[in-house]
């Protein structure tokens, strides 16, 4: 098999450079975020923008629907770029929105954003009811389509309900164990578990929130923590989704956060700032950083392949048919 | 005070003899719902069937905003119809939808219909997580602008959290009390005691699902009902939400059931039929019947008014401004 670099969440203010980047990281496929809390048509004006940059960046990137343009991506030296959902807002109240939506070539939805949606709760909420009626009709129309069901804003018995009721595996796309550093948006050890169990998937964030000591986070403490966690769920579950944010504006952070459920005010925006990237991460040509701080901790190259893309490959060949 | 003839919650295929029927049963308002599982724009497309309707039988009806439209309903022998949702399904991930729609004319809305929301759990969830933080900003806003919190099929604790939470009383519109008949649909004691305290209202149901005996109830069961739940939580809590639905094919049902949150099937279709009506209410001339009935079982003449459209009245005037 050959050799892929995948990053399962990304989320910049898109241009060239990032995209020159990504061919100069050698990054094959990277997910991107589209819609945080956005309606059906609101979703598609993003999609819009999209196109635009696919069709004025066409030498370097392309959309993905598939594993073949994987491949692809590979041959040419070009990345592909997959859409996905942080929350499902853009299939309002319609379980159909998500067949249009897979056409489009969706192939990520977070069940929930921090809070309660009408299929999941969130991490931030005081209680979890786990999946609700319409959850369970969307987990089964999105294993039929081959969306990848995401939980890595979702709460705990929300995320064991989802790996429980979905025939196909499920990822956490962007999130690190709470073993590690211990915050709401980090994973248990008893979900990652459940998780590998079932053949799904965790994505390590370099976001700094999700980091112990935050933007001065070493990647030795980061690889560490990758080792680790392959000791406890195995080498197969086990990939990247750096959550790596590029040319945000401050004010994106407030959108993020309060989105349209919430008036915002003084108290909200002053929290609003995106955190500062470690030393070792800061851009697509520092994925090659975490490969070797991994060598470093005595990764041998097969092990190294698969969490710096192969096995995002794997699961996406069994998930996207 | 002027005795007043209220019913807080109809669902008809509406036509102008059922405009007719209003007036001759002396009805001086109603709160008829125009939305179930609609986005923003599909209920704005019900709003102008509905503003095609008022223009055409101006003679008859008009649209209600405060209590002095039911005032002067009843100096005209009008009728005033105020609109409402049953589902914040219009609001769509947006709590600034909240105050055009009050601009509108909406002035009721339920925090959820059966399933989980955004804001609250249905009642036909398997749990219930109570009131989300989007849920507790939604009440806050709707008490600032004048919106009946309307709990009727939403979850025991959402509905506990929903009196708490809300700095106004809140209403159940159309439901009855558990230890008469005891469905998901229907009320413990337990929260019909907590809204009585909150000078919250609960408005009786004549829809034959929520009834002893569903459609073979008779006026003097239902009548007992109405004198033990004012034995039980006083005079001054209790109304008619008949939940009168006229006219309306069956396909409605499967509207109202399954929405679009999930595909239906023949299953589901099976059970989609709208019950045959008690033979002492059928339409909107019989709402006079419920009064004779409270006469037999010793009721006075100011604790029927009160039932008849009073309490809703006065509840109006409180959570309107």
């Amino acid at each position: 098999m050959k050799s892929f670099i995948i990053d399962c969440l990304q989320y910049a203010n898109w241009n060239r450079k990032i995209f020159e980047e990504l061919s100069k990281g050698e990054v094959n496929a990277i997910h991107v975020t589209i819609s945080y809390h956005e309606s059906f048509e609101e979703t598609v004006k993003n999609l819009v923008s999209w196109n635009k940059l696919l069709e004025e960046n066409n030498d370097l990137i392309f959309q993905g629907f598939s594993t073949e343009d994987i491949l692809f991506a590979k041959e040419t030296g070009k990345t592909a770029i997959f859409f996905g959902f942080q929350n499902p807002s853009s299939i309002q109240q319609d379980i159909g929105y998500l067949e249009v939506w897979h056409r489009l070539g969706i192939r990520f939805m977070q069940l929930t954003y921090n809070n309660q949606s009408l299929l999941a709760s969130g991490c931030y909420e005081k209680n979890d009811n786990g999946i609700s009626r319409m959850g369970i009709e969307v987990i089964n129309e999105m294993n039929r389509l081959g969306i990848v069901i995401d939980m890595s804003h979702a709460g705990k018995k929300s995320t064991i309900d989802a790996i429980e009721i979905s025939n196909k595996p499920i990822a956490i796309t962007h999130a690190n164990p709470s073993f590690w550093y211990n915050v709401e948006r980090n994973i248990s050890t008893e979900v990652l578990k459940k998780l590998s169990k079932n053949k799904g998937m965790i994505g390590f964030s370099l976001y700094p929130n999700h980091l112990l000591n935050g933007s001065e986070c070493t990647l030795d403490s980061f690889c560490k923590m990758i080792v680790d966690t392959v000791d406890l769920i195995g080498i197969n579950s086990v990939g990247i989704g750096s959550d790596l944010v590029q040319g945000q504006p401050n004010e994106v952070v407030a959108w993020m956060r309060n989105g349209k459920w919430r008036k915002t005010n003084q108290k909200n925006e002053e929290k609003s700032k995106f955190p500062k990237p470690t030393s070792f991460f800061k851009n697509n040509c520092d994925l090659k950083n975490i490969g070797n701080g991994l060598r470093s901790h005595g990764m041998n190259e097969e092990e190294i392949k698969k969490i710096m893309g192969n096995n995002w490959f794997n699961f996406f060949d069994r998930v996207f048919k």
